[in-house]
């Protein structure tokens, strides 16, 4: 017991994860316009309506919600009642796109907010749950829609308003992994929660700028905490920085002796080809939940990458803070992966 | 590590606390009617002004929490740097209460989002990750403000929309609790999650029917999973049902052969005076967070309180979810604190 718990807890802000602490299965679904991004052979569902085949937004994102969890219990071949807890959250006020998904789930639901973080932040919390014990499979989960989230967070997609290069286009999809201890899968080996940071930033159509500090920030803590450079994996990726954030962060990391070199990505520059028409490129809860429950997953069983490192970014802001003076506050979640038996 | 392992889960819904888990300090900051309550003398800090000396109702809020996380801080005698990570959340919409607390803390968060269950759902996550080691100290926190909910999920206060008696005030207040291994403070033994049930009602008015049914699953399952029963009890408590969601929590637990009788009461009914003229009760975050971090600690630590279980409910619906027809999805987590040496 004792040797668990002097490895559980590797750092204020770092857990490792001793068990055979895995992403058993994987799945997404995605709208229209991912399916034609370059990542589209690694997406289990792509759906060519932005409505899903529903009458409102709000349900069109359920369902990719709903989509992705059932994919997923039906490519581990196990059902709901095989499942202790789900772990998710998404963008909306009041997270009702997993609220409403969890009810149509005979499953525990811990609803979970950190903006763009959701996705890093529930596998992170799944991972810990499984490893002590608590729960023996968990899904983590999260999503977000264009549509819903253009509405609730900036003008209504028919009022046709104009945005500066540096805003971002909210990923339509969804993302659900199955944790679980053994099997086969990526391995979850640590985790590293974030602190919010807050550089000031108001502008809400400049996020990459506003989150990068806090990706950089959960980035060092993670490399402090666990002796680990850039070198060590083959593939960092952040959430949704984009084309503005992510040299930001390059520029950051190497300002704190930290090269963040070929092996650095952003799952917003990832998912669409630069002629999509997505300013400075993807965001939103979806942005890293559906390359990382795809193509990320995909590589490291394939065995093409061995080590991966996911950094999901969140602007925690709400459109009454922005209205009221407030700058940005955002928060960085990481969790590492590692493949092979 | 075994034994851990074996004792950590009881069922899909409940975990067991092996280690010496306890709420090591609580704190609570309250509004001017909280203070003419019938709990005031527990207390730490009653503002006389709904606005706390803000300018904003929002910036109300974010204060109770601050003023909750610092008091908590001091009874401690412990720096925010002792302290591993905050799990926290509100009702606002991207829990900016919590985003923008956590902000002046330099304590890793987690934000979390269960409605007014999060109470319990931030308390029950910090158990088990103190629990298991990952976290040496938690906080767990959460808050609402009865014009911020208003304003967001109703009608301004200054409209003066008329109400029906179901209604409920919702409790302007703040609450948080310190959990560590050892020491003095309550134990948290057990804590049972809840699945998302939905009756059909669709009147966000009437909160308390509509939660009714997630606190009997929730409770139902409590009982179930550890063999206890209602006498196992000296206080049982729901979060924020009021006189309307009460009354039907006795009936359902009954006609499943479970008698709670004098040892039950709701948080809601316990906060306020009947003439104090909040139509059903109250309701909010607060509800439960403020009772729990006060009240029941403080009984349970004067040995006048044994065993105790607090069972938060939350509904889980969204102004916009109710304005496209959607029923309200109701949730309830459950913590068992015992007191002794």
């Amino acid at each position: 017991m004792d040797s668990k718990k002097q490895t559980a807890r590797i750092s204020r802000q770092t857990w490792h994860f001793a068990e055979d602490v895995r992403v058993q299965a994987s799945a997404v679904s995605v709208g229209p316009k991912e399916g034609e991004g370059p990542l589209s052979s690694y997406f289990d569902q792509i759906h060519d309506d932005v409505y899903v085949g529903q009458q409102t937004w709000e349900d069109a994102e359920r369902k990719l919600m709903e989509d992705a969890v059932t994919i997923l219990l039906q490519k581990a071949s196990i059902k709901e009642q095989d499942v202790d807890v789900i772990l998710a959250g998404d963008l909306l006020n009041q997270n009702i796109t997993t609220n409403f998904t969890a009810e149509k789930l005979e499953i525990p639901l811990m609803g979970m907010y950190g903006a763009c973080s959701t996705s890093m932040l529930t596998l992170a919390t799944a991972a810990a749950l499984v490893n002590a014990g608590y729960v023996k499979k968990a899904i983590a989960a999260c999503s977000s829609h264009n549509a819903t989230a253009e509405r609730q967070y900036r003008y209504p997609t028919e009022y046709g308003g104009q945005k500066p290069p540096s805003a971002q286009w909210t990923v339509t999809g969804a993302g659900a992994g199955l944790v679980g201890i053994g099997g086969k899968g990526p391995r979850i080996t640590y985790a590293t929660m974030g602190k919010v940071t807050d550089m000031g930033i108001k502008d809400p159509f400049d996020m990459g700028s506003a989150m990068a500090p806090a990706a950089v920030s959960t980035i060092h803590s993670h490399f402090q905490d666990t002796g680990r450079t850039p070198k060590d994996y083959d593939l960092i990726v952040t959430g949704d920085l984009a084309a503005v954030g992510y040299p930001i962060v390059k520029e950051l990391m190497l300002a704190q002796g930290y090269a963040m070199e070929d092996m650095y990505n952003d799952c917003g520059l990832m998912i669409y080809y630069p002629e999509q028409e997505v300013f400075a490129g993807g965001s939103g809860c979806a942005s890293s939940a559906v390359v990382t429950y795809s193509y990320i997953m995909d590589q490291i069983n394939r065995g093409l990458l061995k080590r991966v490192l996911v950094c999901a970014t969140g602007a925690l802001l709400s459109p009454i803070s922005y209205q009221q003076g407030n700058s940005i506050p955002c928060i960085a979640h990481a969790v590492a992966f590692e493949g092979g038996a």
